[in-house]
């Protein structure tokens, strides 16, 4: 079984903040003790908001110029929508640069290494629980194809990223078709379940997954020669 | 809080054997009785199997002529792999047709309307149970972008389907940016957390997660002239 605990009353997080601190603060109020093998997932703002990570924007221009900025590459364009891709070869619109959800006149960046700052934090829990953690750093990005948006991985330490049953074979002895599960993406999504609507809890605790590994972001993102939909 | 379990021990299941029969005969032997708001997730192929949407295939051929049969379009083709359009706007490889985990010389079809599949099982275990439940049928689709494979629903009956936040504002009065929440998918990928891996468990349970409501899986199909990656 997997269950999965919002944390709510985070504090409203600035620059230097320990979040490791606040996290199990946050956990504390809920009630509840990391165990091993226990996943924090966190929306990267508040990873962002510490590492001050954001910037100041007064107008629409400065908005536009700071998504030219964070991009590398402009993928498509349709009118205010620009899909781009990142330096960390992430693919969503306006180069994730977020003006929802933050003091009025700044927008929150992508951390600059997100694996950095997932290790950093699961460091931080590790330390302060004995305990063996994953930490995961989400977003929440549109996709292809399908309406709607959900919440990917886009940071990620001691989690499995990408599970490869390759050579796994079914009970008939045939090789499994879909044998390279996304499994940090669908935990991200998992996490969102009770972060989500209007109360947007930024951290949530999921037990059970039993998913600790050693997977980077960089495994969940396709090569771009590879990708038949750039 | 959500908490999600596998169904393991279902048997295999054959044209017109009862689901919602078995499902609930797979929370029996998990010690789990159905509550108000629990929401069943079923991978397709069990239902598909149960409707008898399998096909003989004996050769490459026949399962390339199969594939061509349900795709209504072919979006892109490099060597063995196709991505298609099916009848029911999914945009996925080989027409989403899939010869693992089925007996030789088979292969398993998406259901003809796999919300009515949906409908049809929910009605069967709220009237089994007396609960006023949920029911998602998934598929695993890969995505354009991003490594590995995440599962999605395929069918839903009495649960939301997007989530709509339009309007919403944030704790500074400043209107969401992400605003359409594809929680069916979210739901469809924390379920294939407990059932993935060699097991292959075809059912799970979710409860706590507040989302029963009337979405329908077109609501999660983008209007390919709105699609910007076709």
């Amino acid at each position: 079984m997997i269950a999965i605990w919002p944390l709510p009353g985070m504090p409203e997080i600035r620059p230097g903040d320990d979040l490791a601190e606040a996290i199990l603060a946050g956990c504390r109020r809920a009630g509840l003790e990391a165990a091993d093998g226990d996943i924090f997932v966190i929306t990267h703002k508040v990873v962002s908001k510490a590492e001050g990570r954001t910037a100041r924007i007064l107008t629409d221009a400065d908005y536009r110029a700071l998504v030219a900025d964070e991009a590398v590459d402009i993928i498509r364009r349709r009118g205010d929508l620009v899909i781009t891709r990142t330096r960390h070869g992430f693919i969503c619109a306006n180069a994730a640069v977020d003006r929802s959800n933050t003091p009025d006149g700044t927008a929150v960046l992508l951390p600059i290494d997100p694996d950095r700052s997932a290790h950093r934090l699961r460091l931080g829990l590790e330390r302060a629980t004995g305990k063996k953690l994953g930490a995961l750093i989400t977003d929440t990005f549109g996709r292809a194809w399908r309406r709607g948006q959900t919440d990917v991985a886009i940071g990620i330490s001691g989690v499995v990223a990408v599970l490869d049953l390759r050579g796994s074979t079914d009970h008939e002895g045939r090789e499994l078709t879909a044998t390279e599960v996304a499994v940090a993406d669908e935990l991200a999504g998992a996490a969102d379940l009770v972060m989500g609507k209007a109360a947007r809890i930024p951290v949530a605790l999921v037990r059970g997954a039993d998913l600790l590994g050693n997977g980077r972001v960089a495994d969940l993102v396709r090569d771009p020669s590879d990708d038949l939909f750039l």
